[in-house]
């Protein structure tokens, strides 16, 4: 299998951020057992106070594909779309190795 | 402490970019032995043949400043700067929580 990164930025509505971080940490422990999910941090800066970047891992790109079509994941999603006033840049990666990642 | 985190880009030369994952990946094992760096991954794209992304996180942003000044960093540094064009956007962050977070 081939692994698949994510890198996305969300810009949460004005004074909304740590509510819509509260709702990716969620999401972060719902990943705890979804299968394939290797890494999901949830990221802010001070630099940009609306906004939220998470970093993702998956064992595979069909795993991430899954992984949305769980009830949960959509329940969340639901919950976090009020508080969203747009996306930011998303890159896909492929992660090839280093500390932190899973072999195999 | 607040965690560090950093997710930049580096452009190879054309051809030099297997080359340059080759270096980055020897910077990840020797960060599997430096103190503070919790998350280090090199990441390639389809899309982009020439970038490597790294995705780095720290303890505190002062443990990635003193790995900076370790020999065996330098001298990393030194054999993977010939491979270099240049660098992309580099994104500072304050990871906060998730799946592959070290609690503390």
């Amino acid at each position: 299998m081939i692994k698949f990164g994510l890198f996305g930025k969300v810009i949460a509505h004005a004074g909304q951020r740590d509510a819509l971080v509260k709702v990716l940490l969620e999401a972060a422990t719902l990943m705890e057992t979804v299968e394939g999910c290797e890494l999901y941090i949830v990221n802010i800066s001070d630099s940009e106070p609306e906004a939220v970047w998470v970093t993702e891992i998956w064992r595979d790109e069909s795993d991430h594909k899954d992984s949305l079509m769980i009830e949960e994941t959509k329940a969340i999603i639901q919950r976090g779309r009020p508080l969203i006033a747009g996306f930011g840049e998303q890159t896909k990666l492929c992660p090839v190795g280093g500390k932190g990642f899973f072999e195999g």
